[in-house]
């Protein structure tokens, strides 16, 4: 996230008092219902009719998952942008380009 | 996210060919299976615990959470910043700080 | 479930001297991870070809949903039976088969 | 789950012709969200404040779990009784009483 999101995220919190319900926990929980939330526009449809009929939705559970996801890596004080950098090199290895080209195998069945 | 960040997980996914698989319902799925990992950091544990024990597992399912957000974002042409700007103006017309503060209700029963 | 099955589950956590630690918050958190699970095997794939790779672990990950499930009920003393057929009563009332019929709409939206 | 509650969360598919839309890969993503109904109840709360405040609605998730588990199960004709017995063999084996007593750990790291 950018700065700014990141910091606009964090006032909208502590205009509200909610620090003090933030525990790691509680908001991995939150994150849980968030994507529950997202995913139920694709239940009983392919993803061509879930654009068509809820992208106003979408749109609004996938930037739940993003503030909650945010506010849980603050609460445990975590920089968003390295801890992506460090993953991404993990996956890296786990999912070499010459073997996992065109495969949608986890990296345990490549 | 900083847009060199969402450059390099666009990055990651091409250089793999990965595109043809990601339609956002699968990738909604797979969301949700990346908040479970990091929720299992918390099961039958206190924050502390969890904390205390499995950070590093913690670090990598989280990114792994901004990762996935961000790949289901692109698959559907969302720009991430513009998608929380508008959730948080929603999101402070449901919690106005004068009726909000302090309090851990849904907005439907505050 | 049967009320055999049901004791064996009992047995099972109890012989291991686990209900020290099945609190309600905890066993949603499993049962959240166990679904997961099982939807972890549709993840990439239609129903068919999940179905024809596999099977064996659906039936696992399904099996663990209901143990959970089972452990949730015992652990706050409910008993299936009835609050399955509660929940029928309501859920015909939800959606009543004039206007429910063939249609995959919320209760909300019919 | 006994018979004659099998057979009427059935028969309320049935009446609804709702059988169509039933595939496995939908009926999980419908157990997931059931399961996010359920634990929303322990959100910023302790068991026993979950439990004090909001068991109707703990009632009426657990059950709606307990249907769409069975809902998948017929969807592909998986006998309830039968794989929780097998599953309850092999978490025996995973889990063998001398090696798993008092402990919560997962059976990777007993």
């Amino acid at each position: 996230m950018d700065e700014q999101l990141v910091e606009m995220i964090i006032k909208f919190r502590d205009d509200r008092g909610w620090k003090q319900y933030h525990n790691p926990k509680d908001l991995a929980i939150s994150l849980s219902l968030e994507v529950a939330e997202l995913l139920e526009n694709f239940q009983w449809s392919s993803s061509e009719e879930a654009l068509e009929g809820k992208m106003p939705n979408i749109k609004e559970e996938l930037a739940d998952v993003f503030i909650y996801a945010v506010l849980f890596a603050e609460s445990i004080d975590l920089n968003v942008h390295e801890i992506v950098m460090e993953k991404l090199n993990i996956n890296s290895d786990k999912y070499p380009v010459e073997k996992a080209f065109g495969k949608k195998n986890k990296y345990t069945e490549l």
